[in-house]
């Protein structure tokens, strides 16, 4: 494996091998697996989880790891192409990237989408120009569209809870947040949970549709796998008979990359808190998902959270063991 | 071991079972004696003695290690309970905390006093509220009111210097320092001496008092080990046979958390800088202490700190060697 | 070996012994050789390749490392000798150093110059200052005139490019930057050059001569190995059949210290870019290199740092496996 970017990349039994192998290095531990071997850890835009939890996926394993941020460059990190450098920046990340892969066995980039065009970040234009300039194998840690490391372990976790792939219902929802969010967990999630061969619903209000190529990509995987995608605006007709419901904030597409509109939009939906009442029409023993960070009375009440249906921290603890997986696996074979 | 919190908590013949395994620790180096075993960092205040010092005991003994610090969230921890979190904190120490050491077999948290009430802060509330969050062995990196590796590695200095336990004469004296600092080393230290058996004398101005609750700890752990613990701000009657002088500043007691009163008290208190003449009627061997980070000319004199009395240096790396063996304690039993 | 501070320290011989060992380790990884052995990282100026390269070299050998830089103190960290500390900053270097050095087997320290005077710096005196205070092994990570570990890095790259040593033409060339920059790079890469026994050309313009003890230094260890060094400020002459353009900015030595003299004279200077016509009269296969970072479209023109004279990857990914023979050098002998 030398690229771990998309789980749409994979076939399910290749997945199902990757979660096999993250189970067993959970209960039987290789300290050695990975001697000697360094994975460099390159953060464009700033992380707690994936920080931490890709330190210690390689201690685990025996190996080591180095965190560059751009702030540790003399004075940034230029990117545009072409530019005659002699403003503030000292650096170009032409420069930067394979200097800094060159130094690892295995590279892990985090880029996050500056909201300027939805085309190009659907496309995952600037995370994969920077994937163009490493030639060890690598690790997307989250870009413009993709999380393939949250939506491994959120599969992991769900596997544990003996939540059901096929008849499962997995409500992708929508929830307030101050500020507009990436896109990149929804897009990554709604093509997850497809994969796993669940019935997934898109709750979202009006406005904060996901993109279309997202959409369409999710129901072919639905195809293969069993499953089923919708979309709806209406609360109570999604909530009916859900396994989970995984909240999770994101910018409005109507207004992508329009502040003001998208502001203008989102204030009048500060009721999108996930709470109590809403797991009235689900499964009794439906969960409650998130990727964290969360802000506590704003995406979802404390009851929900500190309750029985939280599994916030089991997912977070299964992104340590998905990432010694896919290392284990790209520089163990 | 699953809490290294305070001194107090152990025997004498507990403690030096730690102190004899981190000399061996020393002598017999056992690099793999933790290999695939992760520490998390956790620091709430700056640090780099303790930053410095954990990593490399955890590297020395085969495992690794990561560091986490507040400003590497997306817009910080919040930490009040039951808020409704939209303003800029992202992230709630609820879920942080549990987080961060779900990735370790052990953590380490360090949280400075907010200096807000003494009662408090002699209880430790700020500390224990996180530690009630950790599944995993806790090491207390100092908080509000514990230092214990701190005392740790000044007990293992002491014992290598020879100084006597019994019927050695420890003087914790309070020196000038520009600002209010926190309790938690004076209060860990005279605990630390009276468990050691030695005869302790604080030595401060009126108004320094160290708060009762402590005094009275550290009273009842020097009836048991046969050492003793007084109070003075005579300098000549306190420095009289002196085995070691420990220098350290804080706090007003009488004005706690008033910044006003305690500069008031506190700027008629220059002449408090350990100098040559504090020692004239100390014993001839009689050292000089402090937990660093020291203000040369203002806590003490350049040449008290540069001469032969001043052991600073053992005793902050002593501190990897007393964590190596807490470590080691913690997780190889 | 105890210092690694200047390659004039070392025989050629002692040199290749080094170059050899680094080759083996990047053929042969040596996984556990450093198990349990730590290197204490001292970063008073800013880096990127230097502090991940160094944390990756000691992970491949099997050790580890840790990262302090002065903003991790409490306020800063103060350098004045003799000084009353009742000022911001709470921390001495004179403990600060031998505390972070007593931590590890082998220290890194950088320390750019304060470009004050040129005679300070040509001595290195801040650097040596803090030498003085350290114990263990010590590399020279970058100070106000040396920079060993580039160098032994640019001769690994040139011996595996077979660059001729005698015979080859090594031409050193100050290159436009907006800002004035140390003498550190340039001063070593002469030197460097001269003792491989290359014949080495400084191109440069009036007033940006490099200081004469360093070209002093130069010409005699050119003399031992059968080099020759020249300086020039005709860039036709100069550049007729060289092996490598090595383009690097610095200060200019004329103004040294004084901002605005230098401004004046370098902003006569952009057409300093290193660019193909630079190669017309160069040997058919000159390359081109630099140490990074670099300013592309200032100091070099994109089409020859992305063609294929370039080794400045290269170079940079050297700096690991240099530094790791270095390493093995100093803590297995």
């Amino acid at each position: 494996m030398n690229r771990f970017n998309d789980l749409a990349d994979f076939s399910v039994a290749e997945i199902d091998s990757l979660l096999e192998l993250a189970q067993r290095l959970e209960r039987e531990p290789e300290p050695r697996a990975l001697e000697g071997k360094v994975m460099s850890l390159l953060f464009l835009s700033p992380s707690l989880r994936t920080l931490a939890s890709f330190q210690a996926a390689m201690q685990r394993l025996g190996g080591g790891s180095f965190v560059i941020s751009p702030d540790m460059s003399i004075h940034g990190i230029e990117t545009r192409p072409g530019i005659v450098m002699d403003g503030v920046a000292a650096e170009h990340i032409r420069e930067a990237v394979p200097v800094i892969a060159s130094y690892g066995d295995v590279m892990g980039i985090r880029a996050f989408a500056e909201r300027r065009s939805l085309e190009t970040e659907i496309a995952d234009k600037e995370f994969e120009e920077l994937a163009d300039l490493v030639d060890t194998p690598l690790i997307n840690m989250e870009s413009a569209i993709q999380h393939p490391c949250q939506s491994l372990a959120d599969w992991k976790t769900m596997d544990e809870l003996e939540i059901p792939r096929t008849g499962g219902r997995f409500v992708l929802s929508w929830a307030y947040h101050p500020r507009p969010l990436p896109l990149a967990v929804p897009a990554a999630t709604v093509k997850m949970a497809a994969m796993r061969g669940m019935d997934v619903v898109v709750l979202r209000p009006e406005g904060f549709e996901l993109p279309e190529p997202i959409m369409a990509q999710a129901r072919t995987l639905a195809q293969t796998s069993g499953g089923s995608v919708s979309e709806t605006a209406e609360r109570s007709e999604a909530l009916q008979g859900a396994h989970v419901i995984y909240a999770k904030s994101w910018t409005s597409t109507q207004h992508y990359g329009n502040r003001a509109g998208d502001q203008a939009l989102r204030e009048e939906l500060v009721d999108w808190c996930v709470d109590e009442p809403w797991f009235e029409t689900a499964q009794a023993d439906c969960r409650f998902m998130h990727c964290l960070p969360v802000r506590r009375g704003v995406v979802v009440a404390d009851r929900v959270l500190d309750g029985p249906r939280s599994v916030v921290l089991a997912e977070a603890r299964n992104r340590m063991y998905a990432q010694m997986a896919v290392l284990h696996r790209m520089l163990k074979g």
